[in-house]
């Protein structure tokens, strides 16, 4: 079995859906803490204008300050890049993987960028290109891959056109994201297969929201049909707290306490995660999405009585 | 693809875990909406002593009521018995579906029932023939079938061997009970290809908690291996409110939501369960584990936006 790769996802997609601006030295904290505890990759920030997303205007300086260290060796440091000017910080900051990606929604794509998928697209894949030719790793993803919060259904073979595409110009690394929440486990199964099918080597990632109680039901489809990267948000951050729809990400430490149980990344430390997740949630004064930070892990006799 | 068949125990496994005992009128009311809504087996209660469960001590009152009408055509009512004295009772009170186990977990087994893990089975064996031979549906479940609460572990072979005792005598309905909450998509796979591999033609249910955020996760991986019987609890029902480890039995309104955005089971009321876990909410003042009863399902148009 291949080892699963841990992508933290949580200053990034966590912080941003927050009204309260996390200060520089606590983002600071929770980042070594995380890179710390043993997980792959470390999602910094978004490259945006620091005016229209205020949570993530520290992004550049977070970067300086953490390959300055201390940092665990091997940890790699990624970042959201939006358009060229973010991608000309991101360049500048030493980000170790670029993330930037597609909706696959019309409606979605441009409520998000002013711009139908098919430009969208484009641009993005020459950003991809620009950034591989300067030797960057890239991430390229496909949101609202499994249906979108404006329009409803999304249909596969959209989702499938910008993987071919992707493909096509030489992006290895492509991650399917849930971002209004609706997959369900079968159509997970299905649109990777199909994805597999696609391109039987490419390095495929996944990226879900708890939103109706699915989170791990479908990182464990994409984990069977072969997915070995997984994005999830310590304390499952990554919820808006002002709706009822109140769905964070798949929380990290839940993840990786069911990876433990079933014998894998024994490597990671999970009390290490627990304690950040308990931090978050006093900090921001409310209980968070996260189980196993409430209820603690099964003991390592697996005895909760 | 077989049908799912969908057994709500919140009535039982629900209440007895709560403080306050229901009254009598409400819970009637809860049992008709519940086989309103369509769903296939609703398991009434649980003919145990009165004065040693009192929020069970109705069970045999709610039958005859119930069985009186009005009540959904087709639905069947389920009972939990624990000794001859509740076969009795239940063989009175006209139960469509008896239900009956024994413990996989020596420790669990002699805590609940003061008996060894071999005794009970062969009490419980005797009891689940005489009820066949008596013409009664039967189903006879393994518990702590994925861990136990007070041992750990729970070695894989115990399990299925009363799984192999339960075909040897003639048993043909089995469920698999995570008791403590402790099982995994993995070895619930796992599992579930051994049994069936012992018994191929065997009608297996599955009975999980969302103790650690894997509920939907284990029920997939059941289903995936062949499982078409899903015990689950109206509104998230079954966790303990008094103790951290408040993970209830997974949530019966967000499988049916689940199965519904996976093609399966259109002919259930969604909305009715929705209505039902409100009023469940409402009735214990508190916040219960399910998701979709607080965030809404995703609408007919798949918009949430």
């Amino acid at each position: 079995m291949t080892a699963i790769l841990i992508h933290e996802v949580g200053p990034r997609d966590g912080l941003q859906m927050e009204k309260a601006v996390v200060p520089f030295e606590r983002k600071l904290e929770w980042i070594r803490g995380l890179a710390g505890a043993g997980l792959d990759v470390v999602q910094v920030g978004s490259f945006v204008h620091p005016a229209k997303v205020p949570q993530m205007a520290d992004t550049d300086r977070l970067f300086a300050e953490l390959r300055a260290g201390p940092l665990r060796a091997g940890v790699v440091l990624s970042g959201l890049v939006l358009n060229e000017k973010g991608l000309e910080r991101a360049s500048a900051a030493g980000v170790g993987l670029l993330c930037m990606g597609v909706s696959a929604s019309e409606t979605h794509s441009r409520k998000n960028t002013g711009m139908a998928v098919a430009e969208a697209a484009a641009r993005i894949v020459a950003m991809a290109k620009a950034a591989m030719a300067a030797g960057t790793r890239v991430q390229v993803s496909v949101q609202s891959a499994f249906g979108c919060g404006y329009e409803g259904a999304v249909s596969e073979e959209r989702v499938l056109g910008l993987v071919r595409l992707y493909v096509e110009n030489g992006i290895t690394n492509v991650s399917l994201a849930d971002t209004a929440g609706h997959a369900v486990p079968d159509a997970v199964a299905r649109m990777y297969d199909n994805v597999y099918a696609l391109s039987p080597g490419l390095d495929c990632a996944c990226h879900f929201h708890d939103t109706y109680g699915l989170g791990l039901a479908n990182v464990w489809a994409a984990m069977r049909a072969g997915v070995t990267q997984v994005e999830t948000s310590v304390a499952g951050l990554g919820g808006c707290p002002f709706t009822k729809i109140a769905g964070g990400n798949v929380c990290t430490e839940d993840f990786v306490h069911m990876l433990q149980r079933s014998g894998q990344r024994a490597d990671v430390r999970l009390e290490a995660l627990l304690a950040i997740a308990n931090d978050v949630a006093a900090y921001f004064g409310r209980q968070m999405p996260g189980k196993v930070y409430k209820t603690g892990p099964i003991g390592a006799a697996g005895v909760t009585a």
